[in-house]
C-alpha cells in the first residue's frame, strides 16, 4: 500500500533522529543507558508498517492541514508499539520478532535469562515514558496535548487489559467466543486503529462526535485486522512475517480459527487439535494437521467471510466524511487489510 | 514526623477511591481485569511513608495555597511508585514486600512462576498509565499539566537508567564510587525528592530558576536518603523494614558501606565480604560478619557522616526561602531523614 509506505519513508527518519538525540544524553550517564538506547533505536526501526503513525498522521489531517509536527506526535504511537512488544515478547518468550532478537534475548545473550528478562522490563518502560514526553513536548495548543495524553493512556490501559485476556486465553480452558471478542477490542480495534485515529483527531481539535465517526470504522477494522492477522499466524509465510508460523499454537491462543474449528470438527479431529494447542514441542506435520482440520470445517472461511463482513461495515461508516486523501487512505487501508501477506 | 502522617492520611483515602473507580470499570471488562486492580490496590495501599505525595503537596504549596486538587496530582507519583516497585520486584526477585507477596508472588501462587512475572509486568504498565491520565486529567492549567506529565517522564527516565545501572552494580566487577554517586543521583535524589518537589512546583506555576533552588535542596537530601536507606538495609529491624534484611547482600548491591568497607578491609575480611555478596545461600551468622566489618572499618561512621553532611547542605539551600509551613516540612523532612527507621 502506497500511502503506507508514504508515512514510513516519514517517520523513520524522524524516529531515528529522536533516538540519536537520547543516545547523546545517555552517552552522557553511562554506558549501559547508551547501551539500552542503541538496543531500542534497532529494534524499533528495524521494520513495522507504521499502521499507527499513518492512522494519526490521517486522523490529524481529516481534520486540518497536516506538518512536520503530526509525524513527530505520531512517534509517540509507534514507541508505545515498540513498548509493548517487548513486554509481551518477555510474556510470550518469543526469542525473535520482525527476524531479529527480540530485547530480552539481546540482553540474555550479554548476561543471563533472568537480567535479560529485567533488562528487557525496564527498557520496555523507558519507551512508554519516552511516548508520554513526546505528546508533552510536542507543538500543538496545550488543550489538545492533554486530551491528547490521557487519551493515548486510556488505549495503554485497555490493551493491557486485553492482553491480560490474551494470556489468560491459553490458560483458561472455557475460554468463549464472547472472550475473544472482547479481546479483540481491546487488544487490537482499540489499540491498533481507533486509538491512534482518535489521537491524530484530537491533536487537530475534533469534536467528540467527530471521534465517534472515527470509532465506527475503527472497531470493525481492527478486529478484521485480527482476524487476518490469525489467519497469517497460522497459514501465512513464516519469512515474510519473520517470526514462526506455529508461534500461536505454541501458546495454546485460543483465535477464532481455533474456536470454530473445536466447534466442528469430529471427536477425533479435537483430540489432534488440543493435543497440538500449548504444546512447546510441536512438530511442522502437527501444524499441518491443525491447518488441514481448520481448513476442513470451514473455520477458515468463516473467519475469512467475518473479516469482509467488517471491512465492508467500517467502510460504510465513513461514507459521509467529506472526500480527502485522508479519506481515501481509510478506504484503501480497510481494502488492504484482507490483502496484506505480512 | 507528624506531617507526613498528615499526608498519609489524606492521600490514602484518595487513592483508596480511585482505585475503587478502576475497579468499578475492570468489573465491566472481565473478572481478570478486576482481579488485577484488586491486587494494585492492595499493593498500594499496603503501607509506605508517602514521602513522594508530601513532597508534591508541599512543592506546590510553596507557591500557592494547596487544595484537595494537589493531592490528587500527587497521587500519580504513589502510582509510579508502585509501577516501579512491581517491576524492580520481579527483577529483584523478592517475594515479599512491606510485609506482604510482590505482585508477581501473588500471580505465581495463582499461576506459575513464569505467568507470575508475565501478569507482574502488565500490572506495572497500567499504573504507569494510570499516573499519566491522572495528570492529564488533573484541575490545574494546562500548561501547568503539560509541563508536569513531561517532568514526570522525565524522572521515569532517570530513574530507569538508575535500576539498570543498579543492577549492573552486582555484576559489574570495577563498579566505583563514582557509579555509585550516579546511581544514588538517578534512582533515589533525581525520582524520591526533585522529582516530586519539581512537579507540584510545576503545578503552581514555579518558574525554572526557583526549579532551580528546590533542586539544591532535593539531591543532597536524596542522597543521604539513600544511604541511610543501605544503612536501614544492613543493620536495620527486619520487622519494621518489612522485607528481608539481607536481600542487599544476597543481591550484591555495592552500597557506599560495602564499597568503603572493601576499601579498608584487611585481605582477609574483603573475602569474608565478597563470598557474602550475591550469595543466595549467605546465613544470618554471615550477614552478622559483614556487620562487623563494616561497623570495624569505620564504614558505618563514613556513610553516617557523609548522610549528615549532605543532610546540612540541603538545609542551607533553602534559607533564603520565606517562612512557611512548607518551608519548616523541608526542613523536619530533613532531620527525620536519618533518624527515622523504616
Amino acid at each position: 500500500m502506497e500511502s503506507l509506505k508514504t508515512i514510513k519513508s516519514q517517520i523513520e527518519p524522524l524516529l531515528e533522529s529522536f533516538f540519536q538525540d537520547k543516545l547523546k544524553k545517555a552517552s552522557k550517564i553511562d554506558p549501559s543507558s547508551e547501551e539500552m538506547i542503541n538496543l531500542l533505536k534497532e529494534f524499533t526501526l528495524r521494520g513495522g508498517k507504521r499502521i499507527r503513525a499513518a492512522l494519526v498522521y490521517h486522523g490529524f489531517a481529516l481534520f486540518q492541514k497536516p506538518n512536520n509536527e503530526i509525524l513527530n506526535a505520531a512517534m509517540a504511537t509507534e514507541l508505545v508499539h515498540a513498548f509493548l512488544m517487548i513486554h509481551d515478547d518477555i510474556i510470550d518468550q518469543d526469542d525473535t520478532r520482525r527476524s531479529g532478537p527480540t530485547i530480552h534475548h539481546s540482553y540474555e545473550k550479554l548476561f543471563n535469562k533472568h537480567y535479560g528478562t529485567s533488562f528487557a522490563i525496564l527498557a520496555g518502560d523507558i519507551l512508554h515514558a519516552f511516548a508520554n514526553e513526546i505528546l508533552a513536548s510536542s507543538n500543538f495548543p496545550d488543550n489538545h496535548k492533554v486530551k491528547a495524553i490521557e487519551s493515548l493512556n486510556n488505549t495503554v490501559t485497555k490493551v493491557i487489559y486485553g492482553e491480560s485476556l490474551d494470556v489468560l486465553s491459553s490458560i483458561k480452558p472455557n475460554f468463549t467466543k464472547k472472550d475473544l471478542e472482547l479481546t479483540h477490542y481491546l487488544k487490537t480495534a482499540s489499540y491498533t486503529v481507533e486509538g491512534p485515529l482518535h489521537l491524530g483527531a484530537i491533536l487537530a481539535g475534533a469534536t467528540n462526535q467527530q471521534l465517534q465517526t472515527l470509532s465506527k470504522y475503527a472497531i470493525p477494522l481492527g478486529k478484521a485486522f485480527q482476524l487476518q492477522d490469525d489467519i497469517l499466524g497460522l497459514f501465512g509465510d513464516e519469512k515474510k512475517l519473520g517470526k514462526p508460523v506455529a508461534s500461536d499454537i505454541k501458546e495454546g491462543k485460543k483465535t477464532l480459527l481455533i474456536l470454530k474449528a473445536l466447534e466442528k470438527a469430529s471427536e477425533h479431529d479435537k483430540t489432534v487439535l488440543k493435543a497440538s494447542l500449548n504444546n512447546q514441542n510441536v512438530t511442522k506435520e502437527d501444524i499441518q494437521k491443525v491447518r488441514d482440520i481448520v481448513t476442513a470445517t470451514n473455520s477458515l472461511e468463516h473467519s475469512q467471510n467475518t473479516a469482509k463482513k467488517l471491512i465492508k461495515q467500517a467502510k460504510q461508516a465513513i461514507t459521509n466524511l467529506p472526500q480527502s486523501e485522508s479519506k481515501q487512505f481509510l478506504i484503501e487501508l480497510a481494502d488492504y487489510m484482507l490483502e496484506r501477506t505480512i
